[in-house]
């Protein structure tokens, strides 16, 4: 078990927003935030995962979708981890923010050199909750997962390919289909290789029809979500979970786009239906 | 009247965030946000400006402090200026996070060479309301002042010197006795000279004492802020509050610094106490 480092602590709605660093074993020095409610002074609290999008670190939902306030009083813990490794030094890492550093996609990269590093999923599934659980009073086998665009994807393909790690999943402008458009091909192709297959295992509408999650799948889409048409196609989601019995929830919410003003706007809908499933 | 550019306008809470810039007659070139309540679509709405701190710009408390879900709520719009002129060109101007740009101390300087663009008085409590009332459903008439540090300073200050101008006022970790402290001592003997009965102008203590403001104001101060003994010392105003009758509400936050994670857990208290007297 590796050492966390506390970078800050500050009170916040009666809990703590904290920041933390440490060395994971699955993707090397990484950072992450926790929002412990009031509760947690008393009792273990039930997790909420927030997976942000590209570009996003941990300090940007954070900051920006403003969940700490109904979280207090919810008694539900907020974890939120980068969206990838960072200082790789990896050629082609950086400079192109649909992927390498603030684009990990959630996934267990296999082709070199991002398989040395690149194990968001591991990382997410099993590496992070476990070093919570030993460092935070967190009872993580009650854990839900939420995102936001990548994060979005994030979130839906871990809660259906384990379901048996989250009670509940919601996502805000969620990569759907990423086998099927830009953002997920460009990324599949360079951490996963070419062959096609593989690719499935990360695709929200691939896996939902092999297994459904046991639960109603929430989302909220932006009508004016600039990426909507070509990168987000929530109608192809919609359809595989009609083809395979998935209970879903899809908001389209006219005149909102895909920024984290459009989270904060629902945010609490979202931990709402976390609760119910966690606290 | 000079014309005011969108940078930016998108949907947030049912209403409006946008951005803005334009140049300012008292300050020159500016920017500043605007929340718009959904309200707004009917009706002009009461004016809630927050008035940031050191280093802030218009973008720091719209982004950080989680006003806009109450705001919505109580058809409160929120105007967030920026802290001070920017891109000057003034030797000194840049490079001291005390002074200068992101400094503006919500005063008209009187030496060269801030007086031709540190107006941020002015500019804030005439300019800027007549500018709103022309470009947005605003009732500027209805206005209240809030504000953070150097901007709660800001918020005392205007509303003891204007009280015509502003119908409720409150602050986080204000700035209460500039003309004892060192950040108010190190600006106004800049900004304002040595001549120190033109200090006095915008110290709220010695405002408090010349004339009182006819409403209850509303200040909270983290216990653990690091600003608190040398710089901020509410004690001063308490005791000048109590002195002139003035009405105080002045609450100690046990564990609170002097983040926004700090003003995000009490804002909504601030709001329900601006919209008392503006709604």
């Amino acid at each position: 078990m590796t050492m966390v480092e506390t970078l800050s602590e500050q009170r916040c709605h009666g809990g703590v927003q904290g920041f933390y660093r440490h060395v994971s074993e699955a993707c090397g020095p990484m950072r992450f935030a926790v929002f412990l409610p009031p509760q947690a002074e008393r009792q273990a609290c039930p997790v909420l995962y927030f997976l942000a999008g590209l570009t996003c670190t941990e300090e940007t939902a954070t900051i920006k979708a403003g969940a700490q306030r109904l979280a207090a009083e919810l008694g539900l813990a907020l974890v939120m981890p980068d969206t990838s490794p960072r200082d790789t030094g990896f050629a082609g890492a950086t400079g192109d923010w649909e992927f390498g550093e603030g684009a990990g996609f959630y996934l267990d990269a296999t082709q070199a050199p991002w398989a040395s590093r690149f194990a968001m999923r591991n990382y997410i599934v099993d590496e992070l909750p476990a070093l919570l659980a030993k460092r935070f009073p967190l009872d993580v086998a009650r854990a839900g997962v939420c995102g936001h665009s990548m994060g979005g994807h994030g979130a839906l393909t871990l809660a259906l390919a384990y379901p048996q790690r989250y009670r509940s999943v919601s996502a805000f402008a969620p990569i759907v289909a990423p086998s099927r458009v830009p953002w997920g091909q460009k990324a599949f192709a360079r951490y996963l290789g070419d062959d096609r297959q593989s690719w499935s295992d990360y695709d929200a509408c691939a896996l939902v029809e092999r297994r459904t999650f046991p639960g109603t799948i929430l989302i909220d889409q932006g009508e004016a979500d600039r990426f909507l048409a070509e990168q987000l196609r929530p109608e192809l989601f919609e359809k595989a979970c009609a083809g395979a019995g998935q209970s879903l929830v899809l908001r389209r919410q006219p005149g909102y786009d895909h920024s984290y003003w459009f989270i904060s706007t629902f945010i609490e809908d979202h931990l709402r239906h976390h609760a119910q499933a966690l606290v």
